[in-house]
């Protein structure tokens, strides 16, 4: 039974880009431009949540289809995404008055927010503003993250292709670490405050046989004596030793190892960094081995020319999904992927309430990682090989990725 | 006129591996391959020279054809590289005796070093060396480096692909940068010793709309009150800047900006690093604003999930070219490239003495550099953009590049 629900599309992006974030934005877009009648008009917050607050909206039906049809290999966030976060409107409500303005003002009765699980907390407070005060609009959940934590989704759209540039980038580093003689031992620092989803998608490049020797992730409390042994044991059989590190490994006492100073980001979380730098000088310091530490950096969220297509497809699907959802009279619910099959891969959508999602965290089971903490299992494996299949061929011009920019 | 010399051909790597190495390996063995009447066996040096001097060799002969024809999709040195400088054999001729014994035992007269500048003062040496002693044996250099320094030729294979990869990496990093409303001056960190082709590359993704707004070149001395006027202009109009900065750069008086206590590699050249913290720290302190400093990293030169066709195709013929001239009685020459024509783009290959080769470098024209000396110009662009032309789609499986493993 359809919504009777008639209005514009307000559409936003939220925390940090993935490589396919604006393949959801394009999947949701193409969805309500099919719907004129029911959507008028389809508007974008200008730099996330933040737009919406200050009505400072895109509006999507006035880009050219030529720029449009470049979002999905476009990587950042095309719109603009801001790191906020919406206090409780029952202690102060200035935010949601200002955002409630500019839905009427603008008729919106369709909104999403494509984010991760403090997206879903803001997706949730607003969800039950509107409720409260009687403005119906359909609030849906769009999600997004690398990192692949939210809860109740089998994955997360972006950590498949983030999965595939680790995978293929650890292989790189390895062939080329592993040209000399007695290589320095290389420790290479991946992306993920308390979950390793990331750090653990290298063990693809071990199973290919050129991945790292060994894997350490937030889920295993680090201890030092255990990792210098390994790196002993790894170097004087092999004359190499390739670490994977998760910035969020943590001592037994939950002290991270690489809090640097630079405090704390605009939700409030600890900036980690630096953990690769403080083992290699440990390796250093007590075997005395020459070391190589490395970040994996910024491009392990935005390389968009090394998409993965299961990644990408789903992500356009998630933002189909949401507008389907929401006509047909959903709110305060994210899209969830289920997985359906592995052989051949198969997945399908459901929607499941923000409250369970909000601020939640998946981590990896003890039971995809070996028995020894410091590597990935088959269990894993089964896992995360189908989110990374298959390949996207984006169109060039001048040697690089052609992008859409948004007017 | 053919020369009638028979014998076994002994190729190998030298010095820091590119993404196209291994192509220039397959094409010069393919070629090999279609002489068996002349070269009954082709042997690779395992770890480059040290393992010419040990007598350590790899016989290509007996390598599987399914693993060879992966070479050119294989980042890394396939087949071992090293960093080693032969002293003046007329002050020290213990390894070129050494090297000598192993080429008479393995009947050696096709000899092929794949390297940059220091392996065609290596190569120029041996050269010499077996003249004196008259040996026959034809010595050919293949020319190889991401820094795009190598005299004489117009190019080097795996700059293209260096090139590619960082300009589209750029682009990334551009589009992630600006996905917030007022980004952090990020500043980027691109290898390049004394020369800043890598660095220069990064103005492709400027030319197509998401590269950085400053580009800092080791051809260019550093003038630190220019820089800060530069990023406070930029940011104060942009509320975004992005710095593309080579790990060469240098003051007024020529001090590295980034010299680490890192000390020097094996062949004593000075090991740099750091630039973008360097230079992060200026911004903090002089101008207040937020910064974010990174380091490509070890992925610029072996990124060969993102080679450039037109390099690719180069690297594999500058390695046949090299098999072919040394068939055809040539010594003591590197293989160089001359560009033929731009519109559309052609090439051809001669061959040059090592002797003006060796230890030379080739610097950015200052007429290929902008007036202010931060950023590159047209004149760049038409030398630049024929090299990252065309993409390679490598055969994946797992979700990523299959690898060959030599035995």
């Amino acid at each position: 039974m359809m919504n009777s629900l008639r209005g514009n599309v307000l559409y936003g992006q939220s925390g940090g880009p993935t490589a396919v974030i604006n393949a959801s934005a394009f999947g949701l877009i193409r969805e309500a431009l099919k719907h004129h009648d029911l959507i008028p008009e389809i508007y974008a917050m200008k730099y996330g949540i933040k737009g919406a607050l200050n009505g400072d909206l895109i509006c999507i039906n006035d880009q050219d289809d030529a720029d449009l049809v470049k979002l999905p290999s476009t990587p950042g966030a095309a719109f603009g995404s801001v790191r906020y976060k919406l206090k409780d409107f029952a202690v102060d409500d200035t935010d949601f008055c200002h955002l409630l303005a500019v839905l009427i003002q603008y008729n919106i009765r369709f909104f999403f927010l494509n984010g991760g699980n403090d997206s879903m907390d803001t997706c949730d407070k607003i969800d039950r503003y509107l409720k409260q005060k009687g403005y119906r609009c359909q609030v849906i959940g769009i999600p997004k993250t690398i990192d692949n934590d939210l809860p109740v989704t089998d994955h997360s759209p972006g950590y498949g292709s983030a999965a595939k540039y680790i995978a293929n980038t650890m292989m790189e580093i390895v062939c080329d670490t592993i040209s000399y003689p007695k290589s320095k031992v290389a420790i290479v620092e991946i992306m993920g405050r308390h979950t390793g989803w990331l750090t653990a998608s290298s063990h693809i490049a071990t199973h290919n046989g050129s991945g790292p020797d060994l894997i350490y992730l937030p889920e295993i409390s680090f201890d030092f004596e255990q990792f210098l042994a390994d790196v002993k044991r790894i170097y004087t059989e092999k004359n190499r030793c390739v670490i994977a590190v998760s910035e969020g490994v943590s001592d037994c006492e939950g002290h991270f190892l690489g809090l640097s100073s630079r405090a704390r980001d605009d939700f409030g979380h600890a900036m980690l960094g630096g953990v690769a730098h403080t083992l290699a000088d440990l390796v250093s310091a007590k075997l005395g081995y020459e070391t190589r530490p490395m970040e994996l950096g910024l491009v392990q969220r935005c390389a968009s020319h090394l998409q993965s297509r299961v990644d990408l497809k789903e992500a356009m699907l998630v933002g189909k999904v949401a507008l389907r959802r929401a006509l047909a009279g959903d709110s305060g619910v994210m899209i969830c992927i289920k997985r359906e099959q592995n052989h051949p891969y198969k997945s399908s959508y459901f929607t499941h309430p923000f409250a369970d999602i909000a601020n939640g965290e998946t981590k990896i089971p003890r039971t995809m990682i070996n028995a020894s903490g410091n590597g990935l299992n088959d269990s894993f494996l089964e896992y995360v090989l189908p989110l990374v299949q298959g390949e996207v061929k984006p169109k060039y011009k001048d040697g690089v990725v052609g992008f859409c920019h948004i007017k």
